[in-house]
């Protein structure tokens, strides 16, 4: 049996992500890159740039996982409010951090430096500077909540920085099969698999819009072994009801 | 001033988007077209093919805004578990809908018409069938809970035949201005429009990666007349620092 797994939590910062005028990618990316770690990503909240949605996602989540992550809302303008609502749900207060501000007046110049630029280095207190290598202004980590920047490349690269910072288990594997029959005609074999393997997570997906239509079948498991042993079960049972398996070569 | 705003969550169900394999697309079509029926799209959480977890987030969101949309797991195998656990949120039965299973039946034939296909006709009692034109089993709406598929292209097919029965309030309307101003520059001087504008959403998005830094600064509101007058406002303080300011046309 699987070890009580690793867990996290994930929340998004944005307004713009709300109004469908962007597409969120730091779910996907932090997502993958934790489930190479052998965390598994629980939960992902989207809220809005106000201060009690993020007070309240964050409170909620740190207590559920073992790890938090914020992306988004940390830049010097009026409505980057992250810094502050993370110091509220912790009710601790919002401190200037001495290592930040030099980094962001080292990046910007002096006369560049002026009070908005200056607000970046306030983080809560007893917090922790996480390295932005692309544009100075730090992230944080608080307990076990990392903040972090919510463009993308920024994130990616603040990640990166705390990556080894993060434990997880074993990692867990997967593999895909690929099978022409429709899902409602494998579903009750399947069904049979998963109640075979109750330690693998079996996943059906159908494929639509790519032509013809068809079944991914996900299977994963910290075991190689157990992984294996199920695989081949999904592969006898495509035999058995006339079709197609073909294990396909997708990661994550 | 504003009317209280009409308000939505969203519940997408996918351990695939957790673990980092799809990157969720029906966020970014449902929140815009929300947004374009007045309907701010205020909280999204994703959450693992888990009863509990599924129970937790559409127990906690139709509480907390007037409609609640869940996307995933409507499908016939055993990961497919959304009808359940949605009835459970309800505290209601699973029951067998027949017009459900007159459209399946018909759809499938009754030869292929198996006992998992047979599944996808079991909605919670007292739901309303939401129609799906592409695949035939239906989404459901029980109160102020609309369920859909996962497939984006199903969802989008069934949001379209149940927009109709969503009440918003004025659109929010929004206008992009886009400026080579650096962020920290501008910030100090568009958190006093802000302030000279307190009905009015004002965001302010770093572009990075596109060649040369600037910030868009995007500008929200149901009053058209408003929302000019600020505009002008956004085009006054990036004269006065020396930027170009140019409109982008951008809608969402």
């Amino acid at each position: 049996m699987e070890a009580k797994p690793v867990t996290a939590g994930l929340v998004v910062i944005g307004n713009e992500i709300l109004s469908g005028r962007t597409r969120d990618a730091n779910t996907q990316f932090i997502g993958a890159e934790l489930n190479d770690l052998g965390i598994r990503l629980a939960e992902v909240r989207v809220v809005a740039d106000v201060c009690g949605a993020i007070v309240g996602a964050v409170e909620a989540l740190r207590k559920e996982y073992d790890y938090v992550f914020v992306t988004g809302g940390l830049g010097p303008t009026h409505d980057d409010i992250t810094a502050r609502s993370i110091a509220k749900a912790f009710a601790v207060e919002l401190v200037c951090d001495p290592e930040a501000h030099a980094r962001l007046e080292r990046h910007y110049g002096s006369e560049r430096f002026n009070a908005a630029r200056q607000r970046m280095a306030y983080i809560p207190e007893g917090a922790a500077l996480i390295d932005n290598p692309v544009s100075a202004a730090p992230g944080f980590r608080i307990e076990n909540v990392f903040v972090m920047a919510g463009i993308p490349r920024i994130m990616q690269a603040m990640f990166a920085s705390v990556r080894h910072r993060l434990s997880g288990g074993a990692p867990l594997l997967s593999r895909t099969i690929g099978t022409d029959l429709g899902e409602g005609t494998l579903a009750a074999e399947l069904g049979r698999v998963q109640e075979a393997f109750p330690d693998i997570q079996i996943g059906s997906y159908p494929s639509m819009g790519s032509g013809r239509s068809g079944v991914r079948i996900v299977l994963r498991s910290v075991s190689e072994d157990r992984l294996g042993a199920a695989v081949e079960a999904v592969r006898a049972m495509a035999a058995r009801l006339g079709g197609q398996a073909e294990e396909l070569d997708i990661t994550g």
